[in-house]
């Protein structure tokens, strides 16, 4: 039915397709740290494009994937889908890139582009299931995919994305998650100019979420737990900061926002945010992917209050958002760390410890030496 | 700054307005069972009607208030909001009614007027509290206001309905909230010819939700788990009915709904409804004023599905689905009872023995004698 772009490297059979030599770093099982795993990447076919990895973001998904507390990882597990680099090889059929160009990979690699989602042009929400960077779903010939905490990566033209040329190219990458992720649902849910946002907890989508909304003119509050970010948090473009902990900030802001963006990526309680949503309020959950803390209905239901879940963005988004943040100057406030720190940043970003995104110097991998 | 008219009838503190004697049945605390109460209801001012009452419906609302279980009941309680009765009174600058009509109340007999959702036309979103029919808000007064478990009422003209002349009047009763409950949301998300509906729940809500549903051109699909309601929800105009216990039939609905009306009064776990949603699918909330089971935003996220609140509705629906149920002879399947058996049957609610909603003769009233 489906007619994916084959994405072959290692079968979970253990053989080999056939293909160019890659390095990454991954697990083989849910308790092993990560470390160096080797591997081939498909050589370029027609309509593909292979690119040097430069740098990589590091997302509280790769976290819960490599853990597997989502109960579906395929081993072994190599992620990472913020990725940017430099164009290598393009195939015959290729017409957006070239040889030296920079380009950008986020979480999909393809989707079915038959189903009426991926017509829509919202391929996150590809009914047969899109194919992830990392992780893929189970495929009939057993193959996995693997993202980029490695070297490069071969990917259809379509799904490669073009970075701003104005912006630091280390705090782009997150953008392909982090900034997309926020940003798909303020388009569909039409956030503009004196829009009043709230955006929950401000780690790596959260302090995306913040630039972007102040970008497209809305009037922000962040909520953290953090009193040291309070102050980043103004200047990253919010009007207001809330210590969610502090019960009269809360309830002055009782019935006061439109559109709340919840970046916590664990299970949490959203009663306390949803009380300072306004009649035909929305609160959007871009982080836990997980069952919530039971929601109470009584605040729901006297103003017509919405919670919905909302999944990464579409390639047209990620352009978008893209092209919006070169605009602006929008970057990430990258952490810059080596790929044999993975394990040590997965540690930190846990205990909230990382201001506001790690994102790896892939030139650290170099060092790694290839079978 | 709210301008409420003056409802004023048994004082908190136990003294009594000036007015016309009215005997109802309801109870002084959370624990005791409903028998008869005099009090007083305010003479009909210029723009009041004064509705003697025929029929009122039993709401699981009523059974929730009178024990208290939104912590909020304010004592003595006479509930009823689902009123239809004939007009025997008019104040001097009344102009929609006279002596004779027929008359319908809901759950609101007052707004402020004043703010945004008002002016909106969404007196139940009423920025500065709606005044209910029965329970009241606190007012600076401390009175309270009394509900149609009641021999009449006395209601300003803004609030008081229509009533079709076509219909059975003892079954109109609950589509004052009932109807007008699961009406609301299907015209606020626009619900149509051809919507795929699911309706959670076949009691009192539910079996309006169907009726009215398929009056709006839906596809409606019931969830029950009442296996002798299966052929009743057909008659109501389900095109398809599943039992949510049968974990097959559930799998086989999986992403193929719209939109879902749930009417489960209680705390219940959304997430098998929630994951019979298509892409964007809305799941609305009207029975359940309190704590759900955790909702798992994985189902969510991965298809932008939202979940809402949503509470009765506003007077020009109360009055739209009215109008719509009498040009299609929609009525609830009521089961006529005397204010008498009122305790019994709040029993027989909780137990799910009504099919589907208990309406109180009010004649039976005239049995209790007047002080």
């Amino acid at each position: 039915m489906t007619s994916y772009a084959q994405e072959v490297e290692v079968r979970t059979d253990g053989s080999r397709a056939q293909g160019t030599p890659a390095v990454g770093y991954g697990t083989p099982d849910k308790t092993s740290p990560l470390g160096p795993i080797q591997f081939e990447r498909r050589e370029p076919g027609p309509t593909d494009v292979s690119i040097e990895i430069l740098y990589c973001g590091v997302c509280h998904s790769d976290l819960h994937q490599v853990r597997d507390e989502w109960n579906n990882t395929v081993w072994p597990c190599i992620p990472g889908h913020e990725i940017v680099g430099r164009v290598t090889a393009v195939g015959a059929e290729v017409t957006r890139f070239q040889v030296g160009d920079l380009a950008g990979v986020g979480c999909m690699v393809d989707s079915c582009q038959e189903c009426e989602s991926c017509k829509a042009g919202e391929e996150q929400y590809c009914q047969n299931g899109f194919l992830a960077t990392y992780n893929g779903p189970f495929k009939a010939d057993g193959s996995n995919t693997f993202g980029g905490y490695s070297d490069h990566i071969v990917v259809t033209e379509q799904f490669v994305l073009r970075i701003p040329e104005n912006l630091d190219l280390k705090a782009v990458a997150p953008i392909l998650c982090a900034g997309v992720t926020t940003y798909s649902p303020m388009k569909h849910w039409k956030v503009g100019k004196g829009t009043k946002v709230g955006v929950v907890a401000l780690g790596g989508l959260g302090h995306m979420a913040v630039q972007i909304a102040a970008a497209l003119g809305a009037e922000v509050t962040v909520f953290t737990t953090r009193e040291d970010k309070m102050a980043d948090a103004r200047t990253l473009g919010a009007k207001a900061v809330v210590l969610s902990t502090d019960e009269d900030a809360m309830k002055a802001l009782k019935g006061t926002l439109e559109f709340i963006i919840d970046t916590i990526p664990t299970r949490h309680d959203v009663n306390p945010y949803l009380q300072t949503l306004a009649h035909d309020g929305q609160l959007v959950l871009v982080g836990a992917l997980e069952p919530l803390e039971p929601a109470n209905n009584m605040y729901m239901a006297t103003q017509r209050l919405g919670m919905s879940g909302s999944l990464i963005g579409s390639l047209a988004e990620t352009q978008e958002v893209l092209d919006l943040c070169g605009q602006h100057g929008i970057v990430a406030q990258a952490e810059m760390i080596d790929i044999q720190d993975i394990n040590k940043t997965f540690e930190r970003m846990m205990n909230e410890e990382i201001h506001y995104r790690a994102v790896i110097d892939m030139a650290s991998i170099t060092r790694e030496q290839r079978a």
